[in-house]
């Protein structure tokens, strides 16, 4: 991506003065894009345009494109009916507007008709060198830089900035897989639903994100790809530029190939083609919303490990039963203690203990506090990563839970190696929020959890070999 | 099971007067004790024993067992040390307690030793008729009888009582079970963590618990059973009771075999002959604790489903083809619709609406509301269970979420199909409960929501054929 390019599309999603076309008070679209705006702590303005009504939702409307102040509208969110759509773009064209959001649906989802629109539409972009986002789509929230155009009503919980980027071509799944990665507390440097992509693309938004400061993961769900090729060089630059992809591509069985086509219209492929394709090019693809987002937060949270060898330590024979099933469902490596370290533990743990891995520190192991023993699995260089037990506080009423986790949490913030926080205890907001604000990736749906530790470590592993092939 | 042995059981887990020997104000175990048996409205009398206490916890104390009140104390648990342990139960037997739980570990956990100490309290218990919980257990939790006898200190939630009994093998995995069903709230009715078994097994528990009317599934966390053909005969009663039986059971893997030995002293055996073992009786065994939960209340809330067939219908294409994916690596059928089904959508839906399964109703579809198209769906004789779209309310704040609902829940009340509530926005406490006031089954989480279906549905299936096998 060139550098006016990537200029250009920094300035697309980073707008201060918002026409927005076709606004009004029935339809829920500017309501929810004004609520949005506010949310976001946007601080730019918002023009509705609408010939019938001299505010909307309360702020000041203007009665046509051609009314708006001049020299001043740097973005346009269109939303009036499709047949009206090119008269539309082209007022804008005069006042200089050519960042724009087309909200409309009715084009290449329906079938044979809408796409010929679509192509006529996507036609005049180019000619005009008009960047556009969708037909058929909700627009974005950047959160970093506090700009919304977002005409979707179910993103829900606190609009918070972070390392996640999400770009999704299904608008109300997309929100789904926003909110719980607000509700994870991991928080987004920017989400967009791209819709049916006549111009801009998903492969546009990778090339951008990938290059984006304040984006350390890329989540996406994808239908379709428009441009495979393309999609293998963005993948090798994120690679190098250690920015991993992880994408739900739909489609792995017939009926949802089905589902994707009559969706946005977009070409499914062959599925065991696409998933050699990922796996060749990097791309983690994961199959619930759930992976994507616990496998984003392992990536937002920790540094990579250098192998796939965990180190769990628990308080539960229970448990440690269930994490190892769930390790060899997984792939991911429950290696032996060394010598030195039983040697260590056995000093550390009561007689009756046995050092082993998963760890069963017993409850009186417990009682003083996991530090040493944490320190011993981090220092056994048979282990890559630890996975330590931790209590998930409830509020702030009992400060014992986070005492506890204290003797922890300083070796994780530490260590090269990864070290995430099984979390003991039902955990809630008030608890996602404390792990957020500890920077520890925190592990409260054991499978979800254990499937993104997988690909963290698959996705470490092949980056290694990759970069040494590019050093060759 | 004898009727005197059921009754006996049945008179085990409902206590009135429980006398705690060896409870101490700094132990965890006789506050928890008191605190679970508030929680749970237990109207009984609570006598602890310590010699050295006027009262523990706020509760007045007696010096020894032969103070406590003559002729009132109907159980006796027992947290003394180990090696006073035998003693205790021969004081407690001369004042009649023939029911004993008892806390106190160092048993077959301990290896060689503690398995001598076990055998020698087994045949202690056998001579002199008494039933005991234990060791190394944490008690029981009746919801239904409101009694408590629970030492653990993890189980969250309101105690309320339901349909879902609950047995583990380990404490602390299981109080984070029952916590998870409480929050998904569904109810209890007995909740018993076994420990080491050394009387009182989970096949005994299993064989009580199919004959109790207010069980309508049974969950379990086994490390491994300890009279298998036993387990075969209730579990074809369970079969006839229609009362089905759910389990994690650890040891899939080298390493969770070995945590479980460790842990329980439990023989994990062969898990490939244990899997084929679980089939061939109908037991569900499911891997993670919250495809167990979510198994359970699936049971708990819905008819048995006539086949495999499920009929979605939702708004957002992108979960169109993720449901359409779960299925297809679920075996979840998800079959076209009859002509009928599809003459009738046409008729509901926009003209641009595809009439498919899953079911994209669309934007403007979903406005109506879903009960015209719930209904076609339920008619439609290819279909054995409907999954619709419904509403997850945050709060009282909106009517509007329940308004919309209302259109569907009378129906999934009134059908012979089961109809499960696929919640859209996240679920939250208050939705939970919303959920379980409405009788309905809701799935927050599609991938283990989409396991439990499928167990439902195999259940179902091996039920009738085993029910037709035994007809001739």
């Amino acid at each position: 991506m060139k550098q006016d390019t990537y200029d250009r599309m920094k300035k697309f999603f980073s707008p201060r003065h918002i026409a927005v076309v076709g606004a009004t008070e029935k339809n829920q679209w500017f309501r929810n894009l004004a609520k949005y705006a506010r949310k976001i702590g946007f601080e730019g303005g918002l023009y509705p345009v609408n010939p019938s009504a001299r505010e909307v939702c309360g702020i000041a409307a203007y009665p046509s494109v051609e009314s708006l102040p001049e020299g001043l509208i740097d973005f346009a969110v269109i939303m009036v009916k499709s047949a009206l759509v090119l008269q539309t773009m082209e007022k804008l064209r005069n006042r200089g507007v050519r960042d724009i959001l087309l909200i409309t649906s009715g084009y290449a989802e329906m079938g044979h008709e809408g796409s010929l629109k679509q192509e006529e539409l996507r036609q005049y972009c180019l000619e005009h060198d008009i960047l556009l986002m969708g037909p058929n789509c909700l627009g974005f929230l950047n959160m970093r830089d506090r700009a919304a155009t977002f005409t979707g009503g179910s993103v829900e919980g606190e609009l918070t900035p972070g390392a996640v980027a999400l770009i999704g071509q299904s608008g109300a799944t997309s929100e789904i897989i926003a909110t719980k990665l607000l509700k994870k507390s991991l928080g987004i440097s920017l989400f967009a639903a791209t819709g049916n992509e006549a111009v801009l693309t998903t492969e546009d938004c990778l090339e951008y994100l990938i290059r984006d400061p304040g984006t350390r993961v890329i989540a996406g769900f994808i239908e379709g790809f428009r441009d495979i090729p393309r999609v293998k060089r963005i993948a090798a630059e994120a690679l190098e530029r250690a920015v991993p992809l992880v994408f739900i591509k739909v489609g792995r069985s017939a009926k949802g190939v089905q589902a994707a086509r009559s969706h946005t219209g977009a070409m499914a492929g062959n599925d065991g083609v696409m998933s050699g394709f990922f796996r060749q090019c990097g791309i983690i693809r994961v199959n619930t919303i759930e992976e994507l987002v616990e496998t984003a937060g392992i990536f937002a949270r920790c540094p990579l490990p250098r192998g796939n060898r965990l180190g769990i330590c628990t308080f539960s024979g229970g448990l440690c039963g269930l994490y190892a099933d769930l390790c060899a469902a997984c792939g991911i490596e429950l290696p032996g203690l060394s010598e030195k370290t039983v040697a260590a533990l056995k000093g550390l743990l009561p007689d009756f203990a046995q050092p082993d891995n998963p760890l069963d520190v017993t409850g009186s192991g417990f009682m003083g506090g996991l530090e040493a023993i944490v320190k011993a699995l981090l220092d056994d260089e048979s282990i890559d990563m630890v996975a330590p037990v931790t209590f998930a506080p409830p509020d702030d009423s009992e400060p014992l839970y986070k005492i506890f986790n204290d003797t922890t949490f300083p070796l994780a913030r530490s260590s090269e190696k990864p070290v995430i926080a099984l979390a003991f205890r039902e955990v809630n907001d008030y608890a996602r929020r404390y792990y957020h604000d500890e920077g520890m990736y925190h592990v409260e749906h054991a499978e979800d959890s254990f499937k993104a530790i997988s690909h963290f470590m698959r996705y470490a592993r092949h980056r290694r070999a990759f970069l040494e092939d590019l050093k060759r």
